[in-house]
C-alpha cells in the first residue's frame, strides 16, 4: 500500500522557499514548560500521513518528553499554498519528509542532511532511485537518516535489518511489502474476479483511485531495492529490479492452484543466488505450510533467513496513515533517545490480578439425570456463561469438556470447588485459560 | 528455552579477580592491521553460548569492522577456572555477559556499568530481579545495557519495544517466549504424554537435563516481568509475575480441545486491565485463527498490540545456542554503530537474472490424444521436471495445470513458446511462479 505518496502533490514550494511560515507552531508546542528543551520537528507535507503524524506526535508528546528530555514541537507543515522550507530547516532539530516522489523531496532532505540535521522520510522512491546520495550526505554530516516508514509501516524491517542484524550473513529477505495488492489476492481467493477485488480494495481504503504503483508491482520493486541494499551491502537501483504486478491474473488459477494446495502472493525476494544477488518481485503461489501463506487482508510480513539465525518473521497491517504515522513517530524518537537503558518509569500501573479469561473445563462423572445440570447450575452462580458442551463416552465413565465464557479466575476456582463436591464427580476438575478471538 | 544458562555455573570468581588472563587474545585479534583501531570485548563466561558467540564474533569480525570501522576482538574468556574480573574490565570497550544467574553476574554488570562500559547480556533472572539498579547504573554513566537475547533470542522484541515503540501507547505484548515448552506442547498435541515429549525434547536438545526452570513457567514468567517493565514503563519483579507451567498439562485434554477447534499454548502475556497491569504466564487454548496458534517446535513468538500499530507480530526459533548468540552479536554491533544511515557498500555483489523457480502453467487446450505427451516433451526438452498435473474438463475444452520443479525462467519461457505453437492449444499458455516447501 502506498498510502504514504497521497501528499505527493502537496509541496511545490522550491528550495528558496517564497511564501512564510506562519509563527504560530500546532499543538504540542502551546504545552512546552520552562526549563524544558523544546526538540523542533519540521513536517513537510500535509496529506494523510502528514496530519495523522502531526496528530500522533501531539497525543504522544508528554510521553516523548518523559523518556528523551525534550518535548517534540511540530511547527507549521510545508505545503503547496504555504511554508518556507529554508526556515522550516533553520528552525528545526529534525526533518520529517512526508511529500513523497523525487523534487522537491530529493532536495530538502539534501539540504537537510548537509545541514546536519535529522531527517525522517517515508519516501520509497527517493530512496530506491538516490539511496546512495543520500546516504554518503547523513554519513558526511553524521546526521541521522532513518526511513522504516518506507517499506512495510510499523513492521521494523527496517530497523532489524540495519541494527539487530548488522553483523550478520543475510542470505534471503522475502516477503509480502505491498498490502493493497496482498487484499485483492485474498479477495480474489475468495472467488473475486481482479476488477471486484481492485474495487473493493479502493471502497475499503486500501488503494488509491490510480492503483497502478501497487498492483503493477513497483511499489514492491522500490521497497525491495532498498532492502537488498540493507541487507546485502549492494546499492540497487528500482530499474534493476525486475518485477511483474496482479493486473492479469486469473481467478482460475488461483481456484485451479488452491486444489494443489497453493495459495497466491506477491512477493518480494532479495537473495543470494549464483554467487550474486537476485532482486525481483513476481505473483508467486506458496504452499501452505508456508510462513507467508497465512498472511491475508492488507498485510506485510517479511522474513529474514540466515544460517546463524535461522529465521525471523515479522508481520503487521501494510502502512495506513496511522501505522505510517506510527513508524515515522518510532524513527523520530530514535533520533532523540540516547542509546543505552530504559528511562526510569514515572507513572507506574498497578499490578492487577484475577483478570477474566475463558477457560476449556474437563470433568470426569458418571451420567447420571440432573448431571449436566448441577454443573451448569454451579458455574451459572459464579456467573460463568457456557460457550459449548461436548460429551464423551457414557454412563459411569463419562468426560464432559466445556468452554466457558470470561470470567474471573477465583469466580472459576469457586465453581470449580462446588462441581468437585458434586456426588457423581470421579476425579477433580480441570482448568485450562481458553484466549477468545474477540481479544484481538 | 534457557540454554543461555547453560553456562550458569561456569564461573565463581570473585569480583576482585584472583586468576590471571592470558596474555594471548583468541582469534580475531591475531588479525588487526596496523591503524585499525581494535574494539575490546569481555567475554565473562564460555558456556554453550558463550563459546559460539566467541565462534562467530570471529566469523563475522571483518564485516563488523567494514561497517563500524574497528575491529572486535575478543580476549580470553572470564571462567571458573582462569581470568580476572578487573583485568579484563580495565582492558575491554564492552563487556559481554554470558554467565547466568544472580552472583557473581549481577557485581559484574554493575561494576563495568558504572565504569562506563556498555554491557550485553543474556541474563533474563538478573535483569527480572535487579533490572531497576541495571538501569540505574547504566543510565548514570551513560554506557548501554543491551539484552535482546535475554527475551527471545533472535526475534526483535526488546530492540522493538524500546526503539520502534518508545512512543508508543502499548495496549498488550503477549506471546509464545519458551521454545522448550511449545516443542513439549507440539509433541503432545500429536499425540506424545507429557513424559514422552520432554524426553523427545531433552534428545533433541531443546531440553536441558533439569527442565524445571522452563516446564514451570518460570523461564517465561521472568522473560514476561522484563518486556512489561518495556512496554509500559513499569518494574515487574519475576516474584509479582503469577505463572503456571505444562508439567500437569494432560494429552487429553489437548486431544478434546483439539474437537473444538483449539491448540495449546503456553503464553506470556502483559497488558493493560482495569485500570492497571495485568501480567502473566499460563497455559491456554487458542482458536486456530489465532496468530499465534500456528507457531510450533521449538519457536517463539511475540505480538505486541496499540491502537495505533495495530499489531505486529515477530517469529523466530527459541534461543539456541547460535541464535542467542547472534541476539548477542546484533546487540553488540548496535553498541559500536554510529546511528544514522548504512556503511558505503564495500564489497557489493553482482545482480544476477534468471534464477530458477518452480511453476505452475496453465494450458487451454483441445483434449487429443498425444496431447499431454507433446506438452511434457516440450517441458522435457528444457529440463523441466514435472511435479503435479491435473485435468480440468474434457475434449475440446479441457484445461491442463501442471507444477513444474524448480528450472530458469529462460528454459520455462522457451518451453512455453513451444507450447503455444501447438496445434491444439485455445490460448497462450499462462505461467505463476511457485515457491517449492524445500526452499524454506
Amino acid at each position: 500500500m502506498s498510502s504514504s505518496e497521497t501528499s505527493s502533490s502537496e509541496v511545490s514550494a522550491d528550495v528558496t522557499g517564497r511564501s512564510t511560515l506562519s509563527a504560530a507552531p500546532l499543538g504540542a508546542a502551546t504545552e512546552a514548560q520552562p526549563g524544558v528543551r523544546a526538540f523542533k520537528v519540521g513536517l513537510l507535507g500535509y496529506g494523510t500521513v502528514g496530519s495523522a503524524f502531526a496528530a500522533l506526535l501531539e497525543e504522544r508528546a508528554a510521553h516523548v518528553e518523559r523518556i528523551t528530555g525534550r518535548l517534540p514541537v511540530v511547527g507549521e507543515a510545508l505545503t503547496t499554498s504555504k511554508g518556507s522550507f529554508p526556515e522550516i530547516l533553520e528552525g528545526s532539530d529534525a526533518i520529517v519528509e512526508l511529500i513523497g516522489g523525487i523534487e522537491p523531496a530529493r532536495d530538502y532532505v539534501l539540504a537537510a542532511l548537509s545541514a546536519g540535521k535529522h531527517v525522517i522520510t517515508a519516501n520509497k522512491q527517493l530512496l530506491s532511485q538516490h539511496g546512495e546520495a543520500l546516504f554518503e550526505a547523513a554519513r558526511a554530516s553524521g546526521a541521522q537518516l532513518r526511513f522504516e516508514a518506507a517499506i512495510a509501516g510499523v513492521v521494523p524491517v527496517v530497523r532489524v535489518l540495519c541494527e539487530s542484524l548488522a553483523g550478520a550473513h543475510v542470505e534471503r529477505v522475502h516477503g509480502i511489502v505491498n498490502g493493497t495488492t496482498n487484499f485483492i489476492l485474498s479477495e480474489m481467493t475468495r472467488g473475486s474476479t481482479y476488477a471486484q477485488a481492485l474495487a473493493e480494495a479502493q471502497s475499503q481504503g486500501f488503494a488509491e483511485a490510480d492503483p497502478s504503483e501497487d498492483v503493477s508491482g513497483r511499489d514492491a520493486a522500490a521497497k525491495m531495492a532498498i532492502l537488498a541494499r540493507l541487507a546485502f551491502d549492494t546499492p540497487v537501483h528500482i530499474d534493476e529490479v525486475p518485477y511483474e504486478g496482479i493486473e492479469h491474473l486469473k481467478t482460475d488459477d488461483i481456484q485451479y492452484a488452491r486444489e494443489l494446495g497453493l495459495g497466491l502472493k506477491l512477493i518480494g525476494t532479495a537473495e543470494r543466488r549464483d554467487g550474486g544477488l537476485s532482486v525481483s518481485v513476481h505473483p508467486a503461489f506458496l504452499y501452505s505450510g508456508h510462513p507467508l501463506a497465512s498472511v491475508n487482508g492488507p498485510f506485510n510480513a517479511v522474513t529474514v533467513e540466515s544460517e546463524a539465525i535461522t529465521e525471523i518473521t515479522m508481520s503487521g497491517p501494510g502502512a495506513g496513515g496511522l501505522q505510517t504515522a506510527s513508524a515515522v513517530l518510532g524513527d523520530l524518537v530514535s533520533t532523540m533517545l540516547p542509546p543505552g537503558a530504559p528511562a526510569p518509569p514515572a507513572d507506574p500501573l498497578p499490578l492487577v490480578s484475577d483478570v477474566e479469561s475463558g477457560f476449556y473445563i474437563h470433568m470426569e462423572m458418571a451420567d447420571r439425570p440432573g448431571a449436566l445440570a448441577a454443573v451448569a447450575g454451579a458455574l451459572g452462580e459464579q456467573g460463568a456463561s457456557i460457550k459449548s458442551v461436548v460429551q464423551h463416552g457414557l454412563g459411569e465413565h463419562a468426560r464432559l469438556v466445556m468452554i466457558v465464557h470470561p470470567l474471573a479466575e477465583t469466580r472459576l476456582r469457586e465453581a470449580l470447588k462446588r462441581i468437585g463436591d458434586l456426588d457423581f464427580l470421579r476425579s477433580t476438575p480441570r482448568a485450562i485459560r481458553v484466549i477468545e478471538e474477540e481479544y484481538l
